[in-house]
């Protein structure tokens, strides 16, 4: 039926493989087709290239799970990152995003995944026997940076618990008003929590 | 700088050229990424060996003009079609975007282009040698169904000229009001041709 259309088979093999991407409708992918075809070949062809060792070439660190070419990630073997304390996230994504905002000198720990009761996700589904290696190594700080989410506020409670008797001191990202936004626009959960967890203005200031 | 976020270079490059394509940007484009990554690697393998193939496998037809895997396209191929009456467009993809109505059985010619003197396109920059063969070869009718924008305009006035003494019924595309439009948002120009150009109401329902 789409060779019907008079669009050859080879383009519309490319647009459907397109369309199933998260966010590209039919007409987008038909335009990011025929985008390409309107370029140059070697276009397509360099894209197909990469893709086609993306899976390969892209794997997980063994010890923090984060994206890693070969064996330990590019953190785990920066010693000039902070090894003693260690920020938990749910995906490797998450890191990128932490990684943004360059504060951070300390390692990272990827769970793949939060704890999720209802779909089957307990903590032998995520990857935690290495965290728990490394807390039992001596691990000074474990931030748990999980989602907002109940799940991922679930997930951290969890840990907290895992992890209290080890002496490992925990701490959880703040919640808040993000910055820029406009009170306004933001929902009544993350006002109350802000004005909860307000902080004394004077000894901010004093800390920075 | 991108590895030093923590992006393998693997990654990086796949999202690096996804926000190549039109509209997609780089956040779009890490998203897009990270979804072939947590997908099947046999969804990236395809869609690279899909895009492998791509340039070489679709052409256009020599007659045409119209995407084509070899030789004549599966319009100029298919003899049910009226090889009499062809509709003239700029694109490719204006004939996909014809063939959807569904109500069009003649043939297409596609310009792969249309006037420009500004940007130095005259018309042998366009597909126009086999368009005049086909009008001398004994053509009933040239549909001229090029955009309706000032370059669209005077390209199908330059083929209108053109074509004048070769006995070949001209016609061009109807402008108007498009299908489910509600008159509060179309602009003044589409307006007052509808106006110009209306039908006589009882005329058009006997044709039809």
């Amino acid at each position: 039926m789409i060779h019907d259309s008079g669009m050859p088979a080879p383009l519309a093999r490319v647009v459907e493989m397109l369309a199933s991407l998260p966010g590209i409708g039919p007409k987008t992918a038909l335009r990011l087709g025929l985008n390409l075809l309107s370029r140059p070949a070697s276009d397509s062809t360099a894209l197909a290239e990469s893709l086609a060792v993306l899976h390969e070439q892209v794997g997980f660190c063994e010890t923090c799970g984060c994206f890693s070419e070969r064996g330990l990630c590019h953190f785990c073997n920066d010693s000039r990152r902070d090894a003693h304390t260690v920020c938990l996230v749910e995906q490797p994504v998450d890191v990128l995003m932490m990684e943004r905002g360059h504060g951070f000198r300390g390692l990272y720990h990827v769970l793949h995944g939060r704890l999720s009761p209802v779909d089957g996700v307990g903590p032998e589904q995520l990857h935690m026997a290495a965290l728990d290696k490394r807390v039992a190594a001596g691990l000074k700080e474990l931030i748990l940076a999980t989602s907002a989410t109940v799940d991922g506020e679930a997930t951290a409670h969890y840990l907290a618990r895992r992890y209290d008797a080890s002496g490992v001191k925990i701490s959880r990202i703040a919640r808040g008003v993000p910055e820029g936004s406009e009170l306004e626009y933001l929902d009544e959960h993350t006002l109350s929590r802000a004005l909860d967890q307000r902080v004394s203005w004077a000894v901010t200031a004093r800390q920075r």
